[in-house]
């Protein structure tokens, strides 16, 4: 292509500081280096996480930045070394990189990535004379950006890049934490806390896995009718009840649910959510992120039989979850479409971040580049 | 029997309140009513737990009381409705009960039973005309107890019933942490916290599930070699280290360990254990009983990977547990020998205690009746 081996000037989001609106600059991409691609963005969706490094964590040396990381594209160009991707690929940048050589990639028991953990921490971008730093190591909402091949994922050409942008974080972390985290089986109890897009993606994961009952939880009732759509059998608001949610859960169950999902990052839903479970066997994941608070709970909650996880990513390898997870749209097994409730461009993220706080949307996705 | 049907008048070591000495006296033990099976406790060991429940638990309404669960005796006498027993049998009572029939001892996915929380709540006890409390459904402090027969396994009349006690509680918890809840697997790294008789047991129990690399922690350099008898092949004292003992044991082990046991009973030590273990994959079980405090953590200690369960009575259904547990002994399968560090009678029960508290000994055994 005419722009490879060059500085791209193109447009990106930038969150010059916390707490602050996103700016549209003109931003410089630098080529891709040895093992590096450099991917034009074609769409990309807000997620909580990015309002979470904006509005909550605010670390101190993480901005000026661009967020984004759950979006498609297609390679621009490739740096020397890199034989996976060619320009014209259809790919999805991953946070969570999958290189297939070190110990943790040859294991199935994580999906995490010892070299994917080193590698990506130096941003191409920079503005007006300034580094911009890489969100998630993918910065998404930008027009250009440059990633190393492991935290590439090549998906079918016949995949159409303004759904399955969803892939690349909310759907697999949600549908992935019933299916692969706690291994919903067929026939089981299952609540689900927070029904943004990953907790709706959660409720298709437990009826995907063959739950029988499906109780979708959330303070907000507009929740309701989508939950139901994707699955769920019952909805709860815990505002209309003046017991513990845990208790009421419980009373619908026979003692608590087989498996709880969290899907709020709030630690006081997570102790709710493990204590949901049925004392015996329930198994509890945390999918929902913060790292602001602790949480606390009672020995006696898990010495009686009760399992606690974590899920990131759903649990699925990065390059092989998003394959998998495509292919699974592709052949109709799974939906995409009833999680995207708007369409906007890049220079709307602000009127999108917006949506997000005041919870009115699932999903946004927005056109960044022309296909 | 000639006392079949009659009140039993015997020793017992009452704990007429919390904080004090237990007071041998003379009580009275009702015959055994329905279902019901009396037994004579031949010998006991002390447990932490006969201590937590003492002096730190002290529940207002839990006294007065005969403390003591790790035991084995004989049948004198039987109720109507047992079949299963029969006067002679060896036994051992049971704080886990396993009815059979319930959902809970239908699954293989806890030893939970539904029957055994609701029965047994009854004291057959009697001191000066009060009612006394029976502790955790055995209260073996006593010559005779008795007790429902979901909470009582026969075993094999050829145990040594002095050596065999210790499977009732210490040996089965410790043991089956490892081996049913973690699920240790063979070339594996642990770490066990907590060297009384149940973190020994954990030891032991790695070291039966193939674990190629057991490291104890303890406070006391005195359980060193101990733990080294029975299958450790490091000993760390976090005294030794000016920094986290979780770092020391990450720095040990490549990033963590696979499992960690916690036998402390100390919120602390737990929130220990499960930042010791790989956060890819890292498996860490809560054995230590405590009610009274709230662990604390922060989501991404789980997020990232780890699980994190609870243990009672080792993952072993009662009945089922202990068979398998005796006959491992007399297949010369388990130690218990090692773990038998003082033999005393019923009358020195306060000396017990204290070397209890004093970490002076693994088990005291207490020989309580003649066999």
């Amino acid at each position: 292509m005419a722009t490879a081996g060059k500085v791209i000037q193109c447009k990106a989001a930038v969150a010059w500081e916390p707490n602050k609106p996103l700016v549209i600059e003109e931003i410089e991409v630098a080529p891709p280096q040895a093992d590096e691609v450099r991917i034009k963005i074609v769409a990309t969706a807000v997620c909580h996480t990015d309002l979470y490094h904006l509005f909550e964590g605010m670390p101190k040396d993480g901005f000026p930045a661009v967020l984004g990381h759950e979006a498609a594209g297609i390679v621009e160009s490739v740096g020397p070394e890199v034989t996976e991707f060619q320009p014209g690929d259809k790919v999805i940048p991953l946070f969570l990189a999958q290189c297939k050589e070190c110990r943790f990639c040859k294991s199935p028991k994580t999906n995490q990535c010892e070299l994917g953990a080193m590698v990506g921490k130096e941003s191409r971008f920079t503005c007006k004379g300034k580094k911009v730093l890489q969100f998630a190591g993918t910065s998404t909402f930008s027009e250009y950006i440059v990633i190393h091949q492991i935290a590439v994922a090549k998906i079918d050409p016949a995949a159409p890049l303004d759904k399955v942008c969803l892939i690349g974080c909310g759907i697999c972390t949600g549908y992935g934490a019933a299916v692969n985290t706690a291994k919903v089986e067929p026939g089981s109890t299952c609540a689900v806390f927070g029904l943004g897009a990953v907790g709706l993606a959660a409720v298709m994961g437990c009826k995907a896995a063959g739950a029988k009952r499906i109780i979708a939880v959330d303070l907000n009732p507009d929740k309701a009718e989508k939950a139901k759509v994707l699955g769920a059998t019952d909805f709860v608001n815990p505002k209309d009840h003046n017991k513990p949610i845990h208790e009421v859960l419980a009373g619908m169950t026979n003692g608590g649910v087989d498996y709880s999902v969290e899907c709020v990052g709030n630690v006081e839903v997570m102790r709710s959510a493990l204590e949901s479970c049925l004392p015996a066997w329930g198994v509890s994941v945390i999918v929902g992120w913060t790292e602001m608070f602790d949480i606390k709970i009672r020995p006696p909650h898990l010495i009686s039989g009760r399992t606690w996880k974590g899920s990131m990513f759903g649990g699925f390898k990065g390059k092989d979850g998003v394959s998998e997870m495509v292919k699974a749209y592709l052949d109709k097994k799974l939906q995409l479409e009833e999680f995207i409730t708007h369409n906007m461009t890049l220079d709307q993220i602000n009127d999108a971040i917006e949506l997000m706080k005041q919870g009115k949307c699932v999903r946004v996705v927005m056109s960044v580049s022309p296909e």
